[in-house]
Formats: C-alpha cells, structure tokens, sequence
C-alpha cells in the first residue's frame, strides 16, 4: 500500500459510510479503546460519527482504498463550546502508515478553521499506549489521569487519560 | 426555612418538572457554571436534566419548598459506564442551608446503589470556587485542570477542573 505521502484526507460524506463502517465496526465491537456499548448499533454508530459531528473526514490511499477516518465536533455547549473533540481510527490494514499521525495533524488544522481554540480528549484508555505516546508527540499533554475510569475487556480495570492541547 | 436537618431528597418524577425547571432555568440561562447553551429549549433540558438521566431527584424543605435538584447517570458507555456523573443545582433562595453538601453525599450513596464505582465531574468551572472548595471537601480531588477551557459571560476565558472520586 502507499506511503505516508500518498494519503489523502476528504471530508466524508453518506456514500462513504459503508466504507467508514467497516474501519470502526470492528473497533467499537472490540471495546478496548471507545467508551461505547460493543453492542452498538450500526445507525446509533453512523449518528454518533458521521451526522452529529461538525465534520468527519476519511483517509484514502492513492488508490482510493479507506485507511482511516475521524470526527471533529464541540466537546461541550455553551462556555465550553470552543473546545473541541476528535475521534481517530484506522483501518487494521493501514497500520504503521503514519494514518494516525496525518489524520491528527489534519484535524487540528481543521479545528483550528472551525473556529476552536482547544482539543481534548476525554478518555484516552491507559492500555492503548502507542495512542498515548503518539498524542503525546503530537502536542496533547495528559492533563489528568483517571484511575480505574475504564473496564478493558481483557485487561480488567485500567487507567484513561484526559488529554489537552491549545490551538 | 428549614436548616440542613429538614432537607428531605426524593426521586424526581414527570409532575415536578416546573419545580426543578425554575430552579434549573436561571443557572443554565446565566451560562456561568454549566457548558451547554444558555438558549437551550425547555424540552432539551427536561430530557437533559429528567428523562435521559439513571435518576433525578429534588431535595425538598419539610414544607415542601423546591430547594435543589441533582440528576445520576452513566458519564460514558461501554467501558466507562461504571463511572457516574452528576449536576447539582441549588435554589438561589436555598443558598447557605447545606443543600449541595446534602446532595452529594445523597448522589454519592445513590451512585453506590445504582452499582457505579466512581463519580466524574467533568467540567467544573473554576471560577465556580464555592463548588470547587465544596467537592473537593467531599472527597473529588482535582484530576486535571483544562486551561481556558470555558467562555464565562462576565469573566471571559477561565480554567475548568476534572474532579473524580472512587466510590
């Protein structure tokens, strides 16, 4: 598959969600590292990444093939509505791509076009190291830690990570 | 009115909506300490605050007085959803008579019950500094600090805290 240098980012649209399902079903059905019922339901899903958010995009190859895809939207209302939220995924085929790495680098520039001032993440699962070590590089310091605050389906009971980075 | 002794908390049922709206309506309106929009529509905030909750309840004088409501419910799904979050609001005419002291440790055992093992306050103003002292008083260390993670109306941009206790 292609480089880091041939993925392209566009803003996802309807027909992209069977494609965009098949990256993140496997990621919420696995519950190691989204604070979501496994159980989900595909249009609970579909809302949840693709209509609520301010805006999702989606990684392709050169070959149009999805490596990853990502939400941005306002993290809270009213006083807090300019911080923002992302969520990241990448396709089990596109790891070690840097897919992860353009996707965050892309969404902070897009936040920062929206109109934020700030991202954060609310639950950033302990186990999930490379993620935290890659936010890490990219900017997000940990601002908090939550001892406990998630049930790893095979871990037992681990630590999340709220991280936060100014625009 | 009645004194920290003659507060009496009950679970919060459809016909009280207008009681807790009229306690709830000015906070949320004056946008000071809650992130959602200070226009919020009455119905948004009865599912908000009543519907979409595990449980509402509304503390209450011996004369029946409305004096404050607080709300129970999962912060996140699937492996987060041992973790609880809660809202308080206390009646301007109730200030100073213990009822936010009452309620929390009221939400605390409630959390208990309904199985939770934590509860997460993740927003709380810091110029909010009464509320700060009074968690932190009632066993919610500070877990992290977003820096200008709030637009406060009369202050502008202000810190908020992440408080968590293990319950």
């Amino acid at each position: 598959m292609s480089d880091a240098e041939t993925i392209a980012l566009r803003q996802a649209m309807d027909p992209d969600w069977p494609a965009l399902w098949q990256i993140i079903e496997p990621i919420f059905r696995a519950g190691e590292t989204y604070a979501l019922d496994p159980d989900i339901q595909e249009s609970t899903a579909r809302h949840l990444w693709l209509e609520a958010p301010s805006a999702t995009f989606i990684a392709e190859s050169e070959h149009g093939d999805a490596l990853g895809t990502y939400y941005i939207k306002p993290n809270q209302g009213g006083g807090g509505a300019h911080v923002c939220n992302c969520g990241y995924i990448v396709s089990p085929q596109a790891q070690g791509m840097g897919v992860a790495t353009r996707m965050c680098l892309h969404s902070q520039d897009e936040a920062r076009q929206l109109g934020f001032h700030a991202m954060q993440y609310n639950l950033v699962v302990a186990s999930n190291e490379g993620a935290v070590r890659l936010w890490q590089k990219l900017g997000f310091p940990i601002v908090g830690t939550l001892p406990d605050a998630f049930r790893h389906p095979r871990f037992g009971l681990v630590d999340a990570h709220v991280m936060y980075k100014r625009l």
